[in-house]
C-alpha cells in the first residue's frame, strides 16, 4: 500500500489514476478491473449519454464497491456548422477508401448534453469527477461537493491550476505535455502549454494548495515514485492501460502502442478539432495541411472514419491516443498491471532512500 | 551525501551536474563554486578557444581539487556563408537601435577549431567531456578515456542514446523537452525529438545500460529525487544556477528568470541558427518568421546585438534560455544552492519511502 493524503482521501490503495479514456478505452471493464485491483478506475464519458452513463456507472457497482471517477469535456459546443464543404472534401478520399461513400454535413448536437451529463453524475455520485478543456461551473461544484463528490479539473498551466484552486475544487490534475489524447488547456493556446510533465508537476505543486495528480509519459513504478518524489499525490496513467486485454481500445490501437519503438506522437487537431497527441499515422500526415471543422464538429466528420479503419484492421484513419513514452507499453491484465505498478513504485521509493548515505 | 554509481565514478558527493552553459553563464567562478560544493561544476566552451579553455580550467584547479566537466558543440560548421543579405536586413533594425551601425556580413571560422578544442580537452585531462548537438569521433572517445576521462553525450532520443553507447561512452544525458538552451538533437528532426524529461529519462534508461544523467525542467530537490526514481544516476541542471551571482549570465537574464511566473519558453532558432529554449522575448518575436543564417554563422550575427542589448539593460535581444521551470527559479550562492539541493533531494527520497505503509 502506498498512502497520500488524496489517496486516503479517495479511497485508494495505491495512488494511480486509471486515466478516463473517451472513446472507447476506458470501458466498464477496465474500470472495474482498476477499480478492485486498488487503483481509480476511470470513466471517460465525453461522447457518453447520461442514461448510458448510469448503465456503466450500475455494471461497475454490481461488480465491485470500489470507488471510481467520472470525467466530461467540459467546453462549450458550437451550433450550427456553416461552410463544411472544405472540410468534408479533405476527408473524401478516406470515406471512399473505407467504403462509407460521400461524408455528409453533420448537425448538432455533435456530443451530449453537457448540462444532462452532470445531471446524471448527481445521480451517480461517484468519489470524484474531472473536467477537462475547461472548468465547471461553480455552482455545479458546490453541488457535487454537497452530494460528497470530489471535484477535480485538468490543468495544463500555472494559471489553470490556481483557477481550479479559486472555483473551490478538491484537487488538480497537472497535464504535462507528454501526455497523451487531448490537451486540457482551455485559458491559453494549448502550443504554448505544453510544459513537460517533471516541470509542470513541480510548478502546479508550488503554486497552489490543493493536492495534485501528475499526468503525461508515466509508464511504470519508476514514474509513479517520480511524481510523488515531486510532491503529486497520485499518477493519472491512460496510454499504460490501453494494451490491457479489458480496455475498449481497437486491437490496431493497442498494437501500435505495443509497436513502438521511439516517440513517434504528434499533437493533432484534426480528429476532433481540438489539439491531442497521438502516434503519427496516415490521416495525420495527409490531413496536416487540410481544413476540418471546429471541436467537436469535426469528431463527428471522423468517427465513422476511425471505426470503419479500426474495423479494417489497418491504422489509416484510427486515431492512435499515446502518451510520449509509448515505448514502453505491456500488455497485462489491468489487475495484473495495477499489481505490478505497486510493487514497481514501492521498490523505486525503497530505492530512492537507499541511495542517500551517512 | 547521494550516492550513485556515476556520481563515485565521477567523485561528486551529490548526484547533481551544473549544466555547461556556453556564452556566459557557466564562468569559472560558477564552476569552481558547484565542483567545491561536491556537485559536478560544468564549463560550456563551445565558443572558448582552446588558450582559454586551459586558463579557465586551471584557475578553478587553482581553487578546489574537485572534479570538472567540460561540454563542447560537436557539430560540423559551414564554410563561406553566400547570400547573408535578407538575414542581415532582419537584423538591422536592432543593430541600428542599439547603436551598431549596419550589420555586416560574417566569415568564418563563426566558432574555434573543434579539433583544436578536443587537442585542448587532452591536456586538460578533466575528469569528464560531454557533446552536443552531435557524437565525438570515435577515435577521440577512445583516446580521452585512455587518457582517464569519462565520455558522454546528449541524447534527445532514445536512437540517438543507443549510438553513443555503441560508440563506448561512459554515460548519456537524457534532454527532456523541458530543457532550456540549445536541443541535442542530431539525429532526427530537432521538432519530432521533444520527448518531455520524465518520459525520456524512463525511456532512455530502459534502453541502454550506461548511466543516464537527466536534464530538463529540474529546478530543486524535488526534481533531482524525481529523475533518481526514474533510474537517472544524476541530474543535470542549467536554469538553477544562472541566477547565482557566480553565473556569468547578464543581470537582465537573471532578473528574467526570477520574474518568470508560468512557463513563458519557446523553441527559437534566430540567435544561433540553432532551435533552443529561452523565455521569448522582442527579438524572438520580431524575428519570428524573418529569414537567418545557418549554425553557428547566425550566432556571429547576433553576438554583438546580445552583448549590446545586456549592456543596455533591456532583455529585447538577449538570448534568455531558460528551461520550462523558470518560476521555480531563486537566488542563492552556488555553494549555498548546492547544499539545498542536497538536503532537499535527501528529504524527498526519505518522504517517498515513508509514503509505504504495511
Amino acid at each position: 500500500m502506498i498512502d497520500t493524503p488524496l489517496s486516503a482521501k479517495l479511497g485508494i490503495r495505491v495512488p494511480i489514476v486509471q486515466a478516463p479514456m473517451a472513446g472507447g478505452p476506458s470501458s466498464q471493464e477496465l474500470v472495474a478491473a482498476c477499480c478492485a485491483a486498488g487503483a481509480l478506475g476511470g470513466f471517460g464519458f465525453a461522447y457518453t449519454q447520461p442514461a448510458d452513463m448510469e448503465k456503466q456507472a450500475a455494471w461497475v457497482r454490481e461488480r465491485t464497491p470500489s470507488p471510481f471517477v467520472i470525467n466530461l469535456f467540459t467546453s462549450p459546443q458550437p451550433g450550427e456548422v456553416e461552410d463544411q464543404r472544405a472540410a468534408l472534401d479533405a476527408v473524401a478520399q478516406f470515406y471512399s477508401e473505407l467504403g462509407l461513400g460521400t461524408p455528409q454535413p453533420v448537425q448538432p448536437p455533435f456530443a451530449p448534453s453537457l448540462d444532462a451529463q452532470l445531471d446524471a453524475i448527481e445521480r451517480i455520485k461517484p468519489r470524484a469527477v474531472t473536467s477537462h478543456l475547461a472548468d465547471f461551473p461553480g455552482a455545479r461544484v458546490r453541488r457535487f461537493q454537497s452530494l460528497g463528490i470530489l471535484v477535480g479539473g485538468a490543468a495544463t498551466t500555472i494559471a489553470e491550476a490556481k483557477h481550479l484552486e479559486s472555483l473551490g475544487a478538491d484537487f488538480v490534475i497537472a497535464q504535462g505535455g507528454e501526455a497523451g489524447g487531448h490537451r486540457g488547456t482551455w485559458l491559453r493556446d494549448p502550443y504554448d502549454a505544453m510544459t513537460g510533465t517533471l516541470a509542470l508537476t513541480r510548478l502546479v505543486v508550488k503554486a497552489v494548495k490543493i493536492p495534485v495528480i501528475a499526468a503525461g509519459g508515466i509508464m511504470d513504478g519508476a514514474g509513479v515514485a517520480a511524481v510523488l518524489a515531486l510532491g503529486a499525490q497520485a499518477a493519472q496513467m491512460g496510454t499504460a492501460f490501453i494494451p490491457c486485454p479489458e480496455s475498449g481500445a481497437s486491437p490496431v490501437h493497442k498494437d501500435a502502442l505495443l509497436a513502438a519503438k521511439e516517440d513517434d506522437t504528434r499533437i493533432t487537431e484534426k480528429f476532433s478539432g481540438k489539439p491531442a497527441r497521438g502516434i503519427v499515422n496516415r490521416f495525420m500526415r495527409e490531413m496536416a495541411d487540410k481544413p476540418q471543422l471546429p471541436f467537436p464538429a469535426q469528431n463527428s466528420v471522423t468517427g465513422k472514419l476511425r471505426a470503419a479503419s479500426a474495423k479494417a484492421g489497418t491504422t489509416d484513419c484510427v486515431a492512435l491516443w499515446s502518451g510520449q513514452a509509448a515505448p514502453l507499453s505491456r500488455r497485462m491484465p489491468a489487475a495484473e498491471l495495477v499489481r505490478t505498478l505497486e510493487q514497481e513504485t514501492i521498490a523505486a521509493l525503497r530505492a530512492g532512500a537507499a541511495l542517500v548515505k551517512e
